[in-house]
């Protein structure tokens, strides 16, 4: 009965107030951050079962993260570490603003969640999804992490259920050459391939318009769905030998960190629910532009504003 | 000695911080708001002996409000409701941000002043006013109160008050159909009508050209003064025969909640210090303008501020 | 393999920073209570599976509630109320101070709850539980939640589920004559009875040393368990003939408000988890003091915490 | 139809969170203080007609001050001055803990009130009165002020208004001899004295036994009544020939700061409203104790809460 | 060994949350500012060891000043004035939006650096420095502190250290009159002047356009250099005869306070690190972007984010 | 001309609000603290010149440290590690309250400090201050750490400096039995020791009467001065054959971390403003006792606030 699987790092993500800096703080706002539990918390508000899985240190942190999840309905089915050998992720996040651009201090090292073996993790639960997520910094945490997250796809795979992977490439954690080769292990068992253009370019070595490029990688992989995002250009989906283009929606953005994570919850819940691809698309991009508007990782969203926004009756104040 | 009294409800408006959400957030600010409050309050400041007449149940959350208001210089009069039986009204304001609309949730149902009678209040203080103002509002949120509503504008006008009236059409409280059968009572003691252009037409069924649709209301109901409110495209003003346009002065908008109702009390303002329409109308537009820069329903402005404004002597930083 | 299920209402508790007031704050501080759910959270994060039952109105307020609830682990299945004629309860707490008390201003008319209905809740939710509870705060709510909270516990009883109720009577909501009539109707299917001895003694008459006071109760009406609170001297249990005593964990008390529902979160945790009366009644003490460290109705506690101060290794700083 | 007029300096305060110190702090709370205002506010609270009379700079510091004493009622009519020559006071408040001390730096110099002259304030006011309050700190601040302070104190005197003065002793603003000699001034004016038993032995030189004290300043001064206040002993009043002793209430002190001027306004209200003189100074203890739990120098407090104080029916949660 | 010794004054920043006002606001911001340690503070933050001279009270908020000043590595002789005659100047600073200015209310009277005489100041640190700097705020407070101003520049052209001072122009200090007369004294002993298009007009009473201005003033006053700011428009400095141009970089507009001194601070310590005058002056323009983004007076920024500007590898999220 | 230099980790410490807890957080205040920057902080502002030496992450949280150390006037020479591979220590400080201890999550593994070599320190600064501190806590944290820690207190001892060591026995860090150890190696270069009985019992397996213990570790190791605190019941200093003891001053306790590191800061200071033992053991208690009120690691007072505790002339408001 779940409806989707995700499994990745989540980490405490700590800001100062805006105009301030990390130099000089003396307040951080707290707040859970991820790629693959973004996008549980995004689907799971737009209507699906997600359930998130992961390893946490046994601690009031790892405590935080699930405390966060598990407030927007997410499942949360963890490995806990009392070792006191591994940590909590963290990341500090300084809002910027023309010229000084938003910074990320990531302190992620020795996580938790980068011992996670495959037989920490209820298997069961990714085999009787509908669909397994994760995206490509999983492998790239660790060792340990590219087995598991290669295992969890075959496995996936072998039970029937959809996997989808979002590229996802972070230059602080692999080179693009080791990076292609960490994607070439996983991408024969992906269903549904989302990646940003640039990353399929640096990474996968592939460039042209967009559609060439996600119908190369859909002959090399067998991919039942890509989905190339092109920043402020929006994003095109080729299925089933059609290409769709989806633009993207205006939206002032008050924090753009987890704007890709939200078009991906958006879009895999649609489809969930039984949209089609270009529904998908647009239901997927109106989620992202919502996400824009709210402070943190989350698309704190309701279905209902999600469709407002696909309809275009948006904006202005109700009463 | 009382230039301006005025009637109506006055609620406790909670806000989460910028970027927040309602369903999560931790902390609200609060204010205190209401179309003839913030009426009162912007008349206030501008000069004018303000009273503000409501009910409000006997608690400290009535006082909240007496508090707020008074620190303006307001005075109020208020029926004290004891009963235990009503409540405090209250809304909650999430601040949006293209494409999430601002969300309004109304909690005013039961509220001590939906149960006014015209004996709770100082009539007296009616007739002794030169301005009398309230707005759709307030008829709208009783049977009780529409009478009490008439009644009072009956009574204002035998005593050769002025009578001010906003239509202030709220969808959330009575259909369109139910607000022109409450106008219809209640514009034929009114002198001084304000409209929204989308008002006059969905409740009154006037379209047109603004100032034929002026002339149209003057003539059906012998109003002294019509002022259409066009939004974005600014107001303008038909009076002794006169059409007088008036245009919006920009603004950096940090709250648009309270924008109309500073209008009116700015307008209200400077035409009981004596002066002519299309003065006052500049002077309520700049007040509309500065409240636009300002947390809260409130115009919490100064007359050299408008009078700045007014001036085009504005901007920047002195020092 | 439901554990515990709780039915009744929870609120928005609305709060001014330490020694301001209410009648001039700018902020309020957000959190959701109420003693169903608070009893839910305490033995959800004491071990137990936890579901909790009510009815919101479907709005963001609504949904804050939930959030909170569910960021315990608590299982929420609530009936949604979209007709807009129901409300979310609040309630206002203004931290005292001897000799200025605390001062809790409820604002809880017309909300959703009070009009629940035995068909809105999932009664085989409630059959399917080793323990369902509720407390004397929810039939005194309304005519239809007296008549719903009766079928509930009969329900329960019927399926063998053990019925738990706290007597919590609320001066504010009935009169002593009006409670006892609606416990009388109650008490036959109730299974364990809590109940403070002031209660007791206002509402059910019943006054003299607590232990006879308990038999005198258990006697009448056939409880399998009466634990009767003392207030600062702690509390008793009857159970099996037999009475024990438990006296209460020193605290350094930061908000009092939740301490009882934390006490029987503590006591029910540990027995579902197969402690015999004592050890349940310890286990309780010191849930309750550990909840009075801490801001708000909720207990966010450990088993860990609570078993320390059971084994009284508590205190000072570890590092 | 007034029934209090005071007269004096009112600053703003300007404090860092507790725990914190001035010299890292990167916030400060602000609030309005002074003896006179906070006295003022008290009396309106506890049902006065009360009137503060100063002088403030024109600015928005100005009105900062008015608007928080208005918000609780208090009628001001102040000199306001343009002039860019003079300041508004204001004072840092560090609050502290044993063995450190509350720091109190005042920044008072040049402050517009110590320009003051009697023909900037409406004296007609202080004839109309029934009580007019002032207290050593006036005098203290500036010759000018010294010389309008007796002006005030013999209009009302003239006028058949009860004059009341708290020394309140400063040593930061004159030496004892110089006190002593600036009271000397005013005291033959004087109906009412208020003074700490230290102040007076450490300005008017009379020691011993606290009713001797009064007798001897009654005699000398011709005083309707004198009441000396004896921390926490308490206080006693020599009125009639008859001496009345009040003990202090204890209370959770958050805030010390105005503790003395809430027993004059709670004293000065109730005798307003007709208490006698035993009576009287129950109340103002009362609301002295309730003031210790309020941050601020003000006593926000209500009538309810004084009376049940004296009636001793406080503390608890009551719902 | 030291690289740039500034003087002048350091004001308590004050200023109310966005949106609000200081006429009710509850809170305020605590921050360090003054055009010279402004410059000091860019300037050490850059590279350059820079010690701060002035005089300070000596209480919790001159050392407030200090320990702000201190955290940037900025080193600070001061002066200590325990004699409680003077004060800390502090300016209240009310952020705006148009049409409604930023408001600026200086309450600097009296301040304790206003008495500073050059036997108070270590002149051999200025005569140690390779460049001095101060600016036309610092000779406007007083006469006494003109006296000064002008002797430490004669002090460091005496011993060879390069002189460098923006015109600063303060209407709400002196006149023009007053302004070109103080001018007039101090420029012979000048290198480098810094001065707005605006400024330069007013008081000096040279206009046209920027580069023969500039000529004009170095022919006039012998300057080795001459830097024209230009607002939006950039800068512009004459140095050996040539005329370079600076553009603006485009900034996200937090805070406008300080852009005037990061622009100095940031030219003088890439002078001082071996730059040549165009590098300097993009060098100033960067910092003065990255200042605008930033809460406060000072350019909290390193080198890296400057450098980055200048090679316009900015904006975005680097992960 | 330095007096003291220290070498240590120094950490954020990050803690939720009073009465919240971590696990629910939305905002942790940020302060920095670590045992030997602690003690240099205490030294600094009560006098010396104090150094603190270590190595930090070259990051925005490495420059936090610094910006706060840098504002008390503690000189900083630190070892700037760019390399990615090593983190910024960080500790989660969850202020609790009888029956629930203070909870400390230390997250400091792969600190860029615990790769410090003596070659990356000035040792030279070593050689020339008076005296040297680290304590038990550094050489804990790695092997390259002890004998950093080893090479450095033996420079001092060449060079003539004083060394005192603190024992600060961490429990998380090492058991009794390495901690016995690395104690063992480093003890023959101090010469002034400091440690908690009970440490000295766990660690050396001395116990007894603390005049005994001390005596016996005199002899054992040639210390020139030994002090063994005593939790509640104060110190007691062995010095040239003399015992000295010193009480505890009392203290309303906000924060106790720090206590420790501000007792050896204040002593210290003492000794090296020469006060003899007595003297300084009466400062550095009456510095602890000070610390107490203060929120956060760091002794944030005055000379004259220490000596006013000393002198007892202390508490209550002055005004």
């Amino acid at each position: 009965m779940t409806d989707i699987v995700t499994f990745g790092e989540t980490m405490l993500r700590l800001s100062p107030p805006r105009g301030d800096r990390l130099e000089r703080t003396r307040t951080l706002d707290v707040q859970a951050g991820g790629a693959e539990s973004n996008v549980a918390v995004a689907a799971s508000r737009l209507g699906s079962n997600a359930v998130w899985l992961s390893k946490l240190p046994d601690s009031p942190l790892g405590r935080r993260v699930i405390s966060e999840l598990q407030s927007h309905g997410v499942e949360t089915d963890v490995a806990w570490d009392d070792s006191g050998e591994t940590r909590m992720g963290t990341y500090y996040l300084e809002p910027g603003g023309s010229p000084r651009g938003t910074n990320v201090i990531y302190d992620r090292s020795d996580a938790a969640v980068t011992t996670t073996t495959p037989g920490e993790l209820p298997q069961d639960a990714v085999r009787a999804a509908d669909v397994f997520y994760t995206s490509g910094i999983t492998p790239a945490l660790s060792a340990t992490l590219a087995e598991t997250t290669a295992t969890l796809l075959e496995t996936a795979q072998e039970a029937g259920t959809t996997t989808a992977f979002d590229l996802n490439y972070r230059s602080k954690l692999w080179t693009p050459a080791e990076a292609k080769a960490g994607y070439e292990t996983l991408l024969p068992n992906v269903d549904v391939l989302i990646g940003a253009e640039r990353d399929i370019e640096t990474c996968l070595g592939k460039r042209g318009e967009p559609a060439d490029v996600a119908r190369e990688l859909a002959d090399e992989y067998d991919f039942e769905t890509v989905i190339v995002t092109l920043s402020e250009k929006g994003s095109l989906a080729l299925h089933d030998g059609k290409v769709y283009e989806q633009g993207v929606y205006d939206a002032d953005t008050f924090d753009a960190i987890g704007t890709g994570d939200a078009f991906v919850g958006g879009f895999l819940a649609r489809r969930l629910d039984g949209g089609d691809v270009p529904e998908s698309l647009a239901y997927g991009a109106a989620t992202a532009s919502l996400k824009r508007t709210i402070d943190g990782d989350l698309a704190v969203v309701t279905p209902e504003e999600v469709e407002a926004v696909v309809e275009e009756e948006t904006g202005g104040i109700s009463r």
